[in-house]
């Protein structure tokens, strides 16, 4: 199921019809439809204000093909001030490519003048703005029709009727680079006046700075890391600025922990748990991911069993950074719920893939992915999380079976998943062996630490194992290393990874990466990439919680 | 001279460099600079209010390829309501061609809606607004680079980011027809909520009804006149409201004559004649077109010879219409600079077409007619005209030679350009024939009558006789023949010529039509001709003024 799924991204097999939910869980002791307003009310609350900055472009540069260079461009310098386009006639230069000097999200605006003459016709223009150079020398026409919507790249045709006029591109966009080809032109001739990209973001603050003599490439990961993470903290937790600019709970989860320990504007997570909660459907099953502009709460939605619980953990790392208690009260009935669904699931104390209505299990980008075992690890870890905020709340009582369902659950993964004798957790109808697998087993606790050790020893060293896909999955990869103390290879393992993306040349990390293929993309084309992706800012957790492994 | 200026249209060498100017003038009794800021403030004071009316498209068509129509398509009614836009699907359907059930000129704004879940993701779309079937069916990027600016044809390529969302799309058009393509969408659906086109005129009032039992062929070509009348009245008279949307004296005074005998707002007139005489050139060259959107008055403009001079007969004209004497009393000296300034063009009573700057002559689309005859004949034209508006004005004592210059210039004229033997009048090196030779020495009475009689019956019945190629040039050739006499040849071409567009389907009058060349342009792609153009509506004032020859 989870290849399809993934094949087809948002595959309505995946898609939840209330109706369905309702008739699983007639016991729901909540009237979700009764507080789902009230939260969507607090979210309205706690919806920062975005910090604006004018930026003008820093240089003028050119597409360089160099076969060494990511996706086979790099770009080049010129000699030539941005000044020159404020002087000279663009009728003749025809197209420029500008430098922002960094990843920037926002609004692009230019102001054109006519020099001597009025212009005489309108000025057609192809604005496109990409986050790496790749996407600048791709035609976007070639984007396949299995792909995502081909509207997500960023190129705009702009009519400027008559002059002086200033324009602002309507859509947000999301790049470093900003390529202006003159498409047609008015007899007479015209120059910019000005040039300008107002970026947006909600983070406020500044991360403390890192420990003298932390090494250099962890410096820059983490600086990258907290670009990344301000660029996409919007008015939500966004997955990517450029794509999709919205919230998901699983990007939603790493952002938190990353600005817990960096900008700490925890306003943020909670207006963004408010918002998944006052849109869950009606028996309080959450959305993967919510439209914060969308008014009504849809019919439909997409929903991801892996997802719905590991919002429970995220309350629980709110509560522990912020002491609001009010809002994990408040919340506490949604997290009660999304355990409670899942348990609906477990037959024999294992999670039932094959029980219907099945839903989309993310974990990874990476179609063949066996993830019975993750869930299975996954739903552990989550539920004896959810119980710790239970007791935090002093709700245990509410929950009392839960200790006995985790402990049930491990005793099956261990009977039901692992293979003893090779030391590795085996997942699937054909025992795939898969790092995530090994990691959901360690982070659920149900390997011992020795035995975590031995299954990733196993994994790291067998090129046959199922690697990892995104920088999402290595981020419980390196803490599931750390959990087991093997803390030079998390070290290892986070500097080798990101700090490849940094080699590279990113100035934001990345939603898709691997070391050996500069074009993935699980979107079949791969401009369609995010090159700001939430998910990948998750080295700032790491570098500022973990100071001893990290900031040396 | 005038072959390469109509090849590039705007030539450079017909634009007029303030300080040549002023070096040929330095006598100008005018001291112009102080007086055009004062001239703008009047033009502003007469601006119109647009009249705007929400326009709803009326039918779903298809374009149907069909060798006997216009351009070879033609359109045609589906069985669809416009409504199924609203409630079906249009990520099934794609494409639709909607009709507005006549030519407007204005906005475009459209409405959409996600069906039962919120899409995902941006979707794409271009819409192209089309004044003639041919338009929609051609491939915009065919322009060829020689042809005017690409940016004039009316496609758009819109990017929704989410829904619901209303869109006005910017720029001003001037369609019937409106084709929106899907280019990229989201994986979940949406339908229209809205589509609407803000008509703007500022025509008011309705025209007279045609005498009963006119002819149904000249009531047809005067519905149609005054619907091109009224779509290119905006707060100037423009050329054509998809190209160029803007104030020339030519069609200014085509379209004031129009008015005159029909809406009669009378104020658009004054306000196009002030604007003019506000732009003019520090010496007080008018410019041929100006713009009313430039706040700063060009140190370079296109001047005409043949339009300044026209000015003069438009003022006149407006005063006796009006008798408005305070504009025209502000205005004359204006009009005795146009004429003053084109008498230092004169070398023993004929206009010196290789006198330095030359200036760019329109007369008519026809890269090979040779102007010369035509030029000197305008001019007596228009010297006579503007001496009777000085008498109307009481200033005859100011320009007293101008009588003795009409005559020298006529009695030059005839020993220059008129065959006495043949009875037509010649130009050029190569003693071309052509009927604006023959229509501009009959408006100037330098023929008799008789003279004038004989010379038109000759280039009607001589095959090899320049013709004529635009809407433009016919308005003097009807004028000429109503002036002759040959009245019932002036119904029948008026009939022949605007009928046969009418025929073809006009919603309203082609810039340029020749019957014999339905892709004929001056712009070498048949969908840059404006299709809806101001000079075209010149039925109107011969149908109201001549009411014997053309309301029975």
């Amino acid at each position: 199921m989870k290849s399809r799924v993934l094949k087809t991204l948002f595959a309505v097999v995946a898609v939840c019809f209330t109706t369905q939910l309702m008739a699983q869980n007639a016991e729901s002791p909540i009237r979700w439809a009764d507080k789902r307003d009230g939260w969507i009310q607090k979210a309205t609350e706690s919806k920062p204000e975005l910090i604006r900055q004018d930026i003008k472009p820093v240089a003028i540069v050119r597409s360089v093909a160099d076969k060494n260079a990511f996706q086979g461009w790099r770009m080049e310098r010129t000699n030539e001030p941005v000044d020159v386009l404020y002087t000279q006639s663009f009728k003749s230069r025809k197209e420029v490519i500008l430098d922002l000097g960094d990843h920037y999200t926002g609004y692009f605006s230019f102001k054109v003048k006519d020099m001597d003459m009025p212009t005489d016709a309108p000025v057609r223009f192809r604005f496109t703005f990409a986050e790496v150079p790749g996407e600048l020398n791709a035609n976007f026409d070639d984007c396949p029709a299995n792909s995502l919507s081909r509207a997500w790249l960023q190129d705009e045709i702009i009519t400027v009727m008559r002059m002086p006029s200033e324009v602002t591109i309507e859509r947000r966009l999301a790049c470093r680079y900003v390529k202006i080809e003159l498409l047609a032109q008015s007899y007479y001739d015209f120059v910019f006046t000005d040039l300008n990209f107002r970026a947006e973001t909600s983070a406020r603050g500044k991360a403390a700075e890192l420990a003298e003599g932390t090494d250099p490439m962890i410096k820059k990961i983490n600086e990258i890391g907290l670009k990344t993470l301000a660029e996409c903290m919007q008015t939500v937790y966004e997955d990517g600025p450029k794509r999709d600019q919205r919230l998901w709970i699983g990007d939603l989860y790493l952002e938190a922990l990353a600005n817990a320990y960096s900008y700490k504007n925890h306003d943020l997570t909670r207006r963004c748990l408010y918002l998944l909660a006052g849109m869950s459907s009606d028996d309080g099953f959450l959305r993967a991911t919510v439209y914060e502009h969308v008014t009504e709460r849809p019919k439909i939605g997409v929903n991801c069993m892996d997802y719905s619980l590991l919002y429970g953990v995220a309350l629980l790392e709110y509560l522990k950074e912020t002491g609001d208690r009010a809002t994990a009260e408040d919340l506490w009935p949604v997290v009660k719920y999304q355990v409670e669904f899942a348990r609906t699931y477990l037959k024999d104390n294992v999670y039932d893939v094959k029980k219907q209505p099945e839903w989309w299990l993310v974990f990874d980008w990476k179609d063949n992915l066996d993830r019975h075992a993750s869930m299975q690890g996954l739903m552990t870890f989550a539920i004896e999380q959810s119980y710790e905020l239970a007791k935090m709340l002093g709700c245990e009582g509410e929950v009392a079976d839960w200790p006995k369902v985790v402990k049930d659950m491990r005793k099956a993964s261990r009977a039901m998943f692992y293979d003893k004798k090779l030391g590795v957790v085996k997942s699937g109808p054909d025992a795939q062996i898969s790092y995530l697998s090994q990691v959901w087993m360690i982070l659920s606790e149900t390997l011992t630490q020795k035995e975590a050790v031995r299954a990733l020893e196993y994994v790291l060293a067998d090129d046959s194992t199922c690697y990892i896909g995104s920088p999402y999955a290595y981020h419980y990869l390196i803490e599931a290393m750390i959990k087991s103390g093997m803390e030079e290879r998390a070290r290892e393992m986070l500097i080798t990874y990101w700090g490849d993306m940094v080699n590279k040349g990113a100035d934001t990390f990345w939603e898709v990466y691997d070391p050996n293929d500069d074009y993935k993309s699980p979107y079949k084309y791969y401009p369609m990439n995010s090159y700001c992706h939430a998910w990948s800012c998750t080295p700032v957790y790491f570098i500022y919680k973990y100071k001893d492994i990290f900031q040396r």
